[in-house]
């Protein structure tokens, strides 16, 4: 597979990870530091070029991990063709499961969660993640099945934020969002249909954001375990946004209501 | 070039459009649509499947377009794989040059203008234009050089919006933000060292935008010829957003100020 060169016309292919035997790799700077600071990652290997090494000084000592020195081909070869890892590369194990409520038992003061629905391009996924840890929000919670895995291409879109903010998988969203109203949360559903703008949401400390895909929005059945529904204020000439736009605008007017 | 299958760990890529021999190709009902719908745009040929040209009706009877009804294979095959396009491509014409002061000639009320300083990714560019076409922008100018084409990918993830709002292509964006001021606009240069939020902007009726690359942000000299600068209010935990990310933000708060 060449990387194809640019050009006018023909086609895009954001395709997400390969399946890998060798095991779960992050790259790029931002993400690759941000695995290494974080004490809850196993970080088994990494290949890092001399310059990029060089400027990593002593971060990259780390109980238990190998560290190589390499040609940039060597982590192109691991990684495949088109990875921007930028010198280095880091074999890691998955992060440990987080629990819903530990994770989002309110603190003191202002408290968002962020819930995506069905989310599924990890490129989107990744800077919804980066966006989140932007505006402080306490964790992202999604479905296992149908959400992008959480693998190299989401952390590099997150740009170290993958391993800064509680990312807590759940079986049933539904369940989850009952569970967060439990501990004090109003919910609000983005929704392109919705009566209020964002601006209208109500005031309250603790907040849950629910985001559906493009195109489908949030299901019913999540839907209907939400206590607000809102929308952008777009012109009509939009049906919609990018959700990572959308989220990162959603994040900031709540963050100031 | 065979489509990766999904999973963990490796890489990720995201590809321009390969160069065409054949011309420029937007593909994706909203892109398509919006091209349809555009005096503007000289379209030659529509491939469509069956069912994709059913959905459309009359939409599609133009003046001098040959229609074809096709497999939907017979569209991968031009397309190249992995291109979403949804049983419809649309061979066209770029999209005549846009001159600045008659694009950005400031209406009564409120104009806003977006000013692109070297994003070269397509998938940002086009997501930029979706969000600038949804908050009302005039225009948005970008460099003739080293800016993403304006080609299929742009198309797709604008939704439609590359056929909605002028993009003026310029040689020179120093020269344009003077022209611009000349025009009685302020310009206000996106910067996350910027000591001022973007909440602080000053509320004048005509104000042009200016985004610079991840990393890099707003060249110096380009910098130099706006009138304030002012960064986004996120956490110290995160040094960026995603650029598309920000643009919303920004357009979202200089909309509401």
């Amino acid at each position: 597979m060449a990387k194809p060169p640019r050009g006018r016309g023909g086609p895009s292919r954001r395709p997400a990870d390969p399946p890998s035997a060798k095991g779960l790799w992050l790259y790029g700077r931002h993400a690759v530091e941000a695995a290494l600071a974080n004490p809850q990652r196993s970080c088994h290997r990494l290949l890092a070029t001399a310059e990029a090494h060089g400027r990593f000084g002593t971060a990259a000592a780390r109980p238990g991990l190998e560290v190589r020195i390499v040609e940039r081909a060597e982590i192109d070869r691991q990684l495949g063709p088109g990875a921007v890892h930028q010198g280095l590369a880091l074999s890691v194990a998955p992060l440990p499961g987080q629990d819903l409520a530990r994770s989002c038992a309110p603190d003191p003061g202002r408290n968002l969660v962020l819930m995506l629905d069905q989310i599924s391009d990890p490129h989107n996924v990744g800077a919804i993640l980066r966006t989140a840890a932007a505006f402080e929000v306490r964790a992202v919670v999604m479905a296992e099945r149908r959400s992008a895995p959480l693998g190299g291409t989401v952390a590099k879109a997150a740009s170290g934020a993958l391993d800064l903010i509680p990312v807590v998988e759940v079986v049933n969203l539904a369940r989850a969002l009952d569970a967060l109203a439990e501990l004090g949360y109003w919910r609000i559903a983005l929704d392109g249909h919705a009566e209020a703008s964002i601006d209208a949401a109500p005031a309250v400390d603790n907040l849950v954001l629910v985001l559906g895909a493009e195109g489908e929005g949030v299901r019913r059945l999540v839907h209907e375990h939400c206590d607000f529904s809102a929308r952008l204020p777009i012109a009509a000439a939009m049906e919609s946004l990018n959700v990572s736009v959308a989220c990162g605008i959603a994040l900031y007017a709540l963050a100031r209501s």
